[in-house]
C-alpha cells in the first residue's frame, strides 16, 4: 500500500488533532487510499520540535520548516501554525511539489490566500482548506437531503458560531487578538467554519451586509508559557485589541436563498456553539455541533399529524458512517472530523482529484470576509468579489 | 369590588383568548385589581354575535360595533378584530371615554398607529396594545435577571418568531397575506412581537437593516368558510400576495448593544418558535417559548468548573408566579400569558396609571415596522423616528 | 343549551383549575355539550368560602358541603378536597343523585374508593376520577398511535413523576404527610397518575413488586397558615411522618408488557417531571410533561437513513387541537388539561355514557397502589386485586 | 520514556478502538507514563489477522493467540474477542506475566470471572476490565461532585442503557445471541455497563430484583460475512435466541440508596442512550451519553429563584479535560473514552498500583449479573454474593 510522507509544520493543539488523524485514519477507511507516515515535524525550536514529535509520533523534528520543504521524501505538507505563517510555508511547499493541507482560515489577508491559491494551481499540487465541520456526518447528512431534493429549494440559513472563551476582559492578548498574526478576530477564526458550511449546504454567496464590535477593547499582554489553545498565558499591563469580538451578517445567496451569520467568542455559556438553521420549500434542517451525533430534519411530505423535527443520529446508514463507530451515537468527536478530513485529502492526492474545499474555496471564504469587513465599515451591502472573475 | 364592563370586539381566534383571560383572572390574581364582566360582544353578522357571545360568556352581542363604544355602561373596550379595523374603532373609543386594549400589531400602517396613539393620549384613558409574549413567567424572569444586573451589560440580542402554517402553497389567500388589511405578513404578524420584547429587555433601537421576501407569490383565493386562525379557506384561483413571507434585520440599540431578529412563517416544523439569545458581559440568556416554562440563564460568576446554562423553571419564585400554579411546570399555556395580560391592564385602569406596552409603545413598533420595510427597499441601515421627536 | 349547575367542595389550588376549566370549556368546545355553572361552593369556614366564591366566580357559599348535596338545583358535585374527605361527600353525591367528579387519588384508602365506586354505580350517577394528565392533548395522540397499532405491541413502559418541592428537610408536615388525611405520599400523590397513564396506554397493570422510601422521617410540624398548595406553612417542632417520600416499582401488564414506575417529591431540579417512555414492537413513544406540547415517536418503518424520534408538536391535527389553540405550541398549559377534563365530563353527563377514568377506574388504582404498599411490605412480586373479581 | 508493547487478541470493531487509543493516549497525556507499542495482533486467521494488523498499524500478526503470550517482549495482552474466550486468555497471560486489558463483561460465566481475577491476583499483574463509559469526562465530573459531597447523600438511582440494533426480528442470530458465546444478552453486553457506573458512583449493590424477557425468540441463522459490530449477516432459517434482549432490575445500594437499571437493544430510536440520573439530598444529576459532552446538575444550595439542571459542558476545567480538546464540546467521541480507559490502565502498569476496574470489579459485576438472572428466574430480591466473602 502506497505510503504517504508528512511534514507537519507547527506542534500545538491542532498539530495533535492532525497528528491524531494520520495515525487513525487507515483504522477507519480500509483498505486506506494510502498510509500517511508521520515523517517530520517543525516548531520553533529544536526542543520543542523533538518533545512534540516524540509525542506526536512523528519520525524527525527540525526548528526550521524549510527542511520540510526540501525534504524529498515528504510528499504533503500540513500546516497547522498562526495564520500569518500559512502563506509563506505553503508557497514554498507548492513551488517544492508538495501536496497541501492549511488550516484554516487559509491566510490573515485575502491577498496572501491569493497567492497561496495561485502557486498551488501553478505547481498542479492537491490542496485543501481544513475546514473540518462540515466533515461532521450529520452536517455531510445534511448536504445530502439537500443535494437529494429532500428540503427543496432553500430560501433562508440562519447559521451561528459562539464560545465564550475570551469573554473575560482578563484573559490575555494572544496572537489571535492581534491582526497581524490573526487577520482578524472571531470572524477568521469561526466565522469562517460557518462560511464555509453556508456555500457547502446552501451555494455561492453573492453579497452581505455586516456589524463587527470589538466589546474588549485592550486585553493584559502576554507573558511567558502558552494555554492549551497555543495562546500564551496573560498577567501583563494591557495593551490594544485591534480584532473583532464577535461579528453579524446578513448573506446573499446566488441561488435566491437569505440568511445570517453570527458569530462571537463573548457568549457567556456557549462553548462550539455552530448552529446550523436551514428552511427550504419541502423542509427544514437544524444542526447543532454541541450534539453532533444529531441532525434534526423536517420533511413536508410527511403527514400533517405525524409531521415535526426527526432527531437523526447519524451511523453506519449514513455518510462516512460506515467507517465510524458501528452504532449511532457510539460517539463522534473531533477527533472523527479530522480523520474524515484526512481520508477526503489523501484519497484526492492518490485519485488525483481536487480536493474539497480546496485553496480555491478557502480564497473565495478569504474573499467574503474581506466584504463583510468593508461592509461594516461601510455600512453597506457589499458584492462579495469572485475568484477568477 | 369594582366591576369593569368589557365590550368585545372580534369574536376570533384572539376574542376567546381574551375571553378566557377576563373569566380567569380574578381566580388568578386574588384580591382582583376589579372584576372584569364581559358586557357585549360585537362580530360582523347578529347571528354569528349572538353565537360567539353565548360561546365566549357575554351578556350582549351586536353586529355594529358602535354599540358598544356608545353604551354608558362599558368602560373597556377591547379590538380583537384584523389589523385595519383598530384604528377606527381604538379613535371611536378614546373619544368615548373609554379604556383600551388593541390587539397587536396596534395598526396596519403606523400612520393609524399614530392617530390611535395621540387619541388616547388626547383622551386621557388607559390604553395597551396587546403584545402578550413578554408576559410569559420566563420572559419576566429574563427582564428581572436583565434589571438586578445578573448579566451584566448587553452586547448581542438575537430573537426569532418561526412558524411553518403558510409553508404551503396552497394555503389559501386570507387577509393575512393581503396588505390593505393586514399592513404587513410576517412583520407584523410576528416579528413585531419580537421587537417588542427587544425593546423590553435590551432598551431601544435606533436603526435597522433588512431584507423582506415573499416566498409564495400568489395564493388561492378564499372562499366561504374560516380556519381556526380566522382564516377563509381556500380553493378558488390564485391572486397575489402583497406582504411579506419572512423577515431578516439586523438592529442597532441606543445603548449600544447589536442585534439581530428573523421572522417567517415558511419553517417547516416550526411553530411557534419565538427563541430570544442575549449575550451580555457577565452573563446569558436563551428563551424558547415552544418550551415556555423554561428559561436559560448562565452567570458568568459561577465557578469555571460548575458554569453553564441553569435551566429555570419558572413558578412561584419567579414572577407573577405566586399567582399561577404552585409548582414550576405545572404548566404555563398561551392561556396564562393573556390572563397576566389582562390583570396589567385592569390594574393600570384601577390605579391610574400607564398600560406597558401602550399605544405608545404600539406606535413605536409600527415606526421601527416602517423602518424594516424602508431599509429593506433602499438596502441600507435606516434610522428609526422616534415617537415624539 | 342546557345547563349545569355545579357545587365545588374545596376552594384550593385544585379547586381554582376546575372553576377555570368550567368557565372556559364552552369557550374552547362550541357548542357545548352543557354549559356549566358555577353555582355553589363549600370551603371550611364561612368566610373562606364566600371570599372564594367571588374569587372563583361561584353564585353562592356555604361552611357546610352538605349543603350543595341538599341543593335539589346542584346537578354536579365536584370533589377538590384534601383525600380523606372525598368518600363521605362522594357517597352522600351519589346517594343525592348528583353526578360526581372527584379529585384525585380517588380516596385515601382503597376500601373507601370501593364504597365511592358502588356507591356510584347503584345510583347510576356519572363519575370521574380527576386524572387530568392523560388528558394533555400529546398523551392523547400517544393513545391514538397505539390504538393505530403504530408503534406494534408494546413491550416495556417506564414512567416517572418526579418533583423536588419536599426534598427540603425544613419544608412543613402538611397533610400530605399525614396517612391519615393523605392516605400515602408521592404514591398517591403523584405516582397514581402515573398509573392511571399505564393503563390508559398500555393496559392493565396484573403485578408489581416495590420499594417505598421515607428519606425524611420527621418535618417541622404546620402552624397556621396556608402555602399555595394548600399546605400549611411549618416552623413548629418536628413531628413523624408517615407516608413515602418517593416509590419505586416493576410492572406487569396483562397483556405481557413489562414496566417500571418511579415518583418521588425529593429530586432536586425535578418540577413537574412526568415522563413516559413506551416501547412497541413497530415504535417508541417518550413524553415529558415539563415539554407538553411536544411528543416523540419513532416509527420503525421509517427508512433507516431517516429514522429518528419525531418531536411532534400537537395542535388542530391532533386529538382535541381543533379545541385548543390554532398553532402547534401556542401553548398548553395545566389549564387546557383540565377543560379538555370537563369536556368528556360533561359530554358523559349529557350523552349518558360513562365517564373515563371513572371511579371504576379510580377504585382499580387505589388496587394498585394497594398492591405496591404490599409488595414493598413483603419484598415480593404483588399480584393486584381486580374490581369486580 | 518506557515502551509497553501490546498483544491484541481480537481484530473487531473493539480492536480498532483500542488500536486508536494506543496510538492517541501520547498524543493526548504528554509525558505519557509510558508508550504503548502495537506489537503483534491475534485474529482468526493468518490472512485476517495480517490484514487488521496492517489496518490497525500492529507489527505482527498470528492465527494463534497463545503466540502473543509465549512472546516475551510483549508486555501486555489486550483481550478483544467474543466474551467466551476472554477467560481462557485471560489466565493464559497471567500465568505469563503479563498485564492484561480485557473488554466487558468480564466473562460469559461469572466462574470464568473468578477464575481470570484468581489469576491475575496470584500472578501480581495489572488487570482491567474495560468499562469504558465512566471515562467519559462528564461520568468522572459527576463521580468528582459526589465524592466532594456537592449532591450530598444519594438517594436513588436510575439508570437505562437503550438500543434498538436488535429490535427488527430479521437481524440475525450473531453470537450477540447465543448464550454459550455471550453468557448473556443485553445484561452482559449493555447492562453491566450501567452496573459498572452505579457501582462507581453510589456504591456497592447489594441485592437485586429484576425481569429478563426475550421479545424475539427465534432469529435468522447467520450466513458467512460479518457486520461493523463484528455480527455475522443473517438470512439462513431461523433458530432460537437463548439470551435475554432486555432486563428491567431494581437495585439496593450497600450505603441505602435505592434504584432501578433498565437494558434493551429493542428501543426504537435509541442508539445507545446510556442515561444516569442520581438524585441526592442535597442536588441532583443528569447523564446522557448521546449527549456526551454535557452534565446536567442541579445544586440545592443555589437560591430558590436561580435554582435549576446546569448543563455544563466538559472541557479543561474538567477531570481529564486538560488532557483532551482545548474547548469543551469541541468534541468527546468514543476514542476519547478508551484513550483516558488506556491512559489509567498504563498508568498503574507503571506505576503499580491496581487498575480501576480491575478483575475484581469485573468478576464482582458479574455476579450482579448473576444474582439478575436468578432473581428473575426466582422472581424474588436475591442478594448479591460478594468477592471474597
Amino acid at each position: 500500500m502506497e505510503k504517504l510522507n508528512v511534514g507537519l509544520i507547527g506542534g500545538g493543539f491542532m498539530g495533535k488533532a492532525h497528528s491524531l488523524a494520520y495515525a487513525a485514519m487507515p483504522m477507519f477507511f480500509w483498505p486506506a487510499p494510502a498510509i500517511p507516515v508521520r515523517k517530520a515535524l517543525a516548531d520553533v525550536t529544536e526542543e520543542r520540535a523533538r518533545s512534540v514529535a516524540d509525542q506526536y509520533g512523528f519520525e524527525e523534528s527540525t526548528a526550521d520548516w524549510h527542511d520540510l520543504i526540501e525534504d524529498p521524501d515528504i510528499h504533503v505538507i500540513d500546516i497547522a501554525t498562526p495564520n500569518n505563517m500559512h502563506a509563506e510555508a505553503a508557497i514554498a511547499a507548492a513551488e517544492a511539489g508538495k501536496h497541501i493541507i492549511s488550516e484554516k482560515p487559509l491566510a490573515n489577508t485575502s491577498e496572501d490566500a491569493r497567492r497561496m491559491y495561485e502557486a498551488a494551481k501553478k505547481a498542479g499540487v492537491v490542496n485543501m482548506a481544513a475546514f473540518n465541520y462540515r466533515r461532521t456526518p450529520a452536517v455531510a447528512l445534511a448536504k445530502k437531503y439537500i443535494e437529494e431534493g429532500s428540503i427543496g429549494e432553500i430560501l433562508n440559513f440562519r447559521g451561528t458560531y459562539l464560545q465564550d472563551w475570551s469573554a473575560d476582559p482578563e484573559s490575555p492578548l494572544s496572537w489571535r487578538f492581534q491582526k497581524s498574526v490573526a487577520g482578524s478576530g472571531a470572524l477568521g477564526d469561526i466565522g469562517t467554519h460557518v462560511v464555509d458550511m453556508a456555500r457547502y449546504l446552501v451555494g455561492e454567496i453573492s453579497a452581505v451586509n455586516s456589524m463587527l464590535a470589538t466589546w474588549i477593547p485592550e486585553r493584559p499582554k502576554q507573558d511567558s508559557g502558552v494555554d492549551s489553545l497555543g495562546n500564551a498565558k496573560g498577567g501583563g499591563p494591557k495593551a490594544p485589541v485591534d480584532v473583532d469580538d464577535e461579528i453579524v451578517t446578513m448573506l446573499k445567496f446566488e441561488n435566491g436563498a437569505i440568511g445570517s451569520l453570527e458569530a462571537t467568542r463573548n457568549a457567556w455559556g456557549r462553548n462550539n456553539f455552530i448552529t446550523l438553521e436551514i428552511h427550504g420549500t419541502k423542509g427544514s434542517i437544524y444542526f447543532n455541533y454541541e450534539r453532533r451525533d444529531e441532525l434534526q430534519v423536517c420533511f413536508s411530505d410527511d403527514p400533517a399529524d405525524r409531521r415535526g423535527f426527526r432527531t437523526i443520529y447519524t451511523g453506519p446508514n449514513h455518510p462516512y458512517g460506515a467507517n465510524m463507530w458501528p452504532i449511532p451515537a457510539l460517539g463522534i468527536g473531533y477527533g472523527e472530523t479530522k480523520i474524515i478530513e484526512t481520508y477526503d485529502f489523501v484519497n484526492a492526492i492518490v485519485n488525483g482529484h481536487e480536493a474539497d474545499p480546496s485553496f480555491r474555496d478557502g480564497y473565495q471564504i478569504s474573499l467574503i470576509a474581506d466584504a463583510i469587513v468593508e461592509s461594516a465599515a461601510s455600512e453597506a451591502w457589499t458584492n462579495v468579489q469572485k475568484v477568477d472573475s
